[in-house]
């Protein structure tokens, strides 16, 4: 089923996931500290970055010595066309050529973007990949894409986005029979502007035909944290805004309250005494847990922790990569496509990547 | 200056304030309560709601007896066309006959939009309103516009946005020199497609000849929070989106924290010691100081306080209202946008306000 076809890297039944350890703000070897805890719960990972900063690899990683990092080009776009002998472009062509099922880039969503859009290529069928990252929020995560590949969009982009969000949902994070909702500025089918109003109808309609996902219809921006989806799709301009908007106001409350309660002697007895509880929210919004964004719509599936992660949110990343390589989210992201008639029909090309 | 070059209503200095009490959410003797707030302040008030439940009126309130509300209109545009007793029609028309100098409306934002547009009509040169929303972000009040008027928008409309918001910003809310910032998925001025990248350019420009505002490029959903803007420009549709999710987060937050507080008896002693300080964050970020969303764009400006309102939130939506046209918004954007040039050349007529 999937565009590829091929077998497990390595002839292997556990796939291989390739990792870029370059462009993590605690440095190379705290990725592969990760990638050395994911290998002792069961991951194979083959580790690219500057050898001497890696370290000794434990069984079930193997070394490819790649010094040069472009995490932080200016123009990863760019840099990834040239900079040939870069880790994410050695990572990604490992990927291409069978040798990995799976791509984990530790910095540089434009940069792991890029180089996988380049090397790996989109699968067969599909108009664009999209980020989609898992939201931490309390009680109810939810996964936004898309997050920002790219920042415009069309309606057959969002009705693609919505199939591989809800089999991610599905293979990688544990949700049956994900409920999709499409970002609006309102919940009547009316609003939104052409964009939302006919991407929702389509959806209505493959919904019905489809057992891949529910759709709950058109969900508010309050209903990223109110649990109404488990998937909210929306162009990429939308859903960077949002995130970062979401994000940034996470931060700026609890800096607040943390400010609050160290201004006075009470405050700060009260704040030890909520140390235990807040901790236990904090853990559950941990970003690292899910493991970082998701690039999807690619010929295999790709993983990019934030660069501030720890080597347990590394960790995460390379065993969600592989959880979602073994059962074949691309495979089965396809299938539900084709099966709903919601593939790209001419063959895709690498030019068409490039249009508005 | 202004569009309508009127004196104040009544002949006084004191401007009048046309108010419909219908739709608020402790209903309309709350918001008598909240006039008669505001006329012990100074204001003057022309209240239309139901006279039953609006109470003998204090010296400065005169009341209309109007009980016919569309503030829970399915389709509040074409309530506002066809229920011509509508409170919040006859309240808008006392603005657009001059009885009145400002228009505050207690709940329904769509019907204030709708009968505002339909009565007060937008200013000459005007392409479009837009719905202004004062956000209490701690330590760094922001101004986001576009909040929901109209769910697209082109460069033109956008390019307005930032002086009005600027002149909202400086006016009513006492900054003196605004700092406009663009909203897109990156900083960079080359990010956020089309619409984003020729905005930023016009916006560059217009500063670099305007005293009205300063302009600090494209900002991210995080700069929201972050203080880099005192007044950030958007369509409608993102705004929207992002007052939802901000708003949607603190709340999110804020409750886990308290359901935190309270799992456990160490908890709910920690929570007593934090209560001090935590209730000057909530009322740091409480959404009724700043009176609520700002309707600009018409001959006459608007407030839109928020449904759930109590009394003193709704004499601040009065006396911000009194505050602007005392000041004249109207003719101070007015004038800023004329010696720009960013006015529309050919008479607005009603039926563009249609176009998409």
């Amino acid at each position: 089923m999937t565009a590829t076809g091929a077998g497990r890297a390595g002839g292997s039944d556990v796939p291989v996931v390739a990792v870029d350890a370059n462009g993590a703000d605690l440095g190379p070897g705290e990725v592969a500290a990760g990638a050395a805890l994911a290998a002792e719960r069961g991951a194979r990972v083959l580790l690219f970055g500057p050898a001497e900063q890696l370290g000794l690899p434990p069984p079930g990683v193997e070394v490819v010595d790649a010094p040069v990092s472009i995490a932080k080009a200016e123009d990863p776009v760019a840099a990834a066309r040239i900079a040939k002998d870069a880790s994410i472009v050695l990572a990604a062509k490992a990927v291409a050529e069978g040798r990995a099922d799976a791509l984990v880039c530790a910095g540089g969503t434009g940069a792991a973007l890029a180089a996988g859009t380049f090397n790996i290529k989109r699968d067969r069928g599909i108009y664009r990949p999209a980020l989609a990252l898992p939201l931490p929020v309390p009680g109810h995560p939810v996964t936004l894409l898309d997050v920002g590949a790219s920042a415009e969009a069309r309606r057959e982009h969002l009705v693609q986005f919505a199939f591989m969000g809800a089999a991610l949902a599905r293979i990688v994070l544990g949700v049956p029979r994900p409920r999709v909702g499409l970002l609006s500025n309102g919940e009547e089918a009316a609003r939104g502007g052409p964009l939302v109003v006919e991407t929702g109808a389509e959806l209505r309609a493959r919904a019905a035909e489809t057992e891949a996902f529910e759709f709950v219809g058109s969900v508010e921006g309050g209903d990223l944290v109110s649990g109404a989806a488990d998937v909210v799709v929306t162009d990429g301009f939308t859903g960077n805004v949002t995130l970062k908007v979401l994000e940034g106001t996470s931060q700026t409350i609890l800096r607040a309250i943390r400010d609050a309660a160290l201004s006075s002697l009470r405050g700060r007895a009260g704040g030890l005494l909520l140390k235990g509880p807040l901790g236990a929210l904090r853990a559950e919004i941990d970003p690292e847990a899910a493991g970082g964004a998701y690039l999807l719509g690619l010929r295999r599936l790709g993983v990019v922790p934030h660069g501030r992660f720890t080597r347990e949110g590394f960790a995460q990343a390379i065993l969600r990569a592989r959880l979602g390589a073994a059962e074949d989210i691309v495979g089965q992201t396809h299938a539900a496509l084709e099966a709903a008639g919601a593939l790209r029909r001419s063959p895709a090309s690498a030019a068409d990547a490039r249009l508005p």
